[in-house]
């Protein structure tokens, strides 16, 4: 089936995994490219992904290892080859989410020999979990990924899919801690956006 | 313009230029996805890249310093959001292509702090002269990332666009000298494809 046979089995497998995960290009997820043309899809956010956690990490709460955030970031969102992308206000799907990505990751990363199978695992659960500073610090840089074409694009996916402005101050909360330098604007922005009608909030009081 | 204000002057510019590379989402290759249903474009590209990077190092000829590696393929083609993608066989466009590169050279990475402007363009600079081993590794994976989705597309690019089995070969080069182990197998496709009448070869004597 693979045309590109080595007769080196480590060689054969690696090359094996990195056709696969070439479909990532083919998962779309609900926001689009800032200037708002298409939707963008999981493999190019994670290359803009690994360039805010190079340009933003001065800013990070606590000390991280650059080279492992950016790993995290590259590899983060392997798993929707196989479990689609699960909006982030999306209940339902939050609710299978886990088993769905278990069972993918355990499929893509299991193509690489044991060794690197084991590392990617490992660090893909570690962003999963966002206990260490460094998941932490990425799983920031992934909502802040999701925040700019919203921003953008005058409420974006909120305005789609009929979300609150309290739902996304609480998706964005890791910001808070791992980047609080940014997080008065980020609260700035969404109060903007709540006067502007971007979300599903009950209407004000009028005064 | 840009709403992403926040005070702070530093972090407002890495803002700002983090929008701005949001466009590499938007600059088409002339290659495809390895499926073959679109064209691909320079960031999700740039993302694979790192990936080849992370799962191949060990098969580099000289030892590598993968940090640098992955963040020279994360930047390398961030001058096409001004100077566009030059097909790699293009030769009227390669003779304009420096310049092009380094005027978007000069604008993009000049959006950034100075501190980090001047090592993005020094990196960017090692990628394009492709004299450290780093680059000469960065460069090779750039050019087995042009060479999977055509192996797979029945000669995709090579045939859109009329190239000869030896230009192929002459591009492969970095890959025979840096991923020695890869290139029996790089020279059999070729010349399967040869075989399957991909390029602009003259038609062999018959026998």
């Amino acid at each position: 089936m693979n045309p590109l046979t080595t007769g080196h089995a480590r060689l054969d497998q690696q090359l094996r995994f990195l056709v696969e995960i070439d479909r990532l290009k083919l998962v779309l997820r609900r926001t689009t490219t800032i200037d708002g043309t298409r939707h963008e899809n999981s493999a190019e956010h994670s290359w803009h992904l690994t360039l805010m956690a190079l340009m933003l990490a001065e800013h990070a709460a606590r000390s991280v290892a650059l080279d492992r955030v950016i790993a995290m970031l590259m590899i983060h969102d392997l798993v929707e080859i196989d479990a689609g992308d699960t909006f982030a206000y999306d209940v339902a799907g939050l609710a299978t989410k886990h088993e769905r990505e278990q069972r993918a990751a355990e499929r893509i990363f299991g193509m690489l020999p044991a060794d690197q199978a084991g590392a990617l695992h490992a660090l893909w659960r570690e962003f999963e979990t966002a206990e260490s500073a460094d998941a932490q610090f990425a799983n920031a840089l992934d909502r802040l990924g999701g925040f700019l074409p919203n921003i953008h694009g005058a409420g974006g996916s909120w305005r789609d899919h009929g979300v609150s402005s309290a739902a996304v101050l609480r998706r964005m909360d890791p910001l808070r801690h791992s980047m609080p330098r940014l997080w008065p604007t980020i609260e700035r922005l969404v109060a903007a956006g709540r006067d502007l009608g971007w979300f599903t909030d009950a209407a004000p009081e009028p005064r």
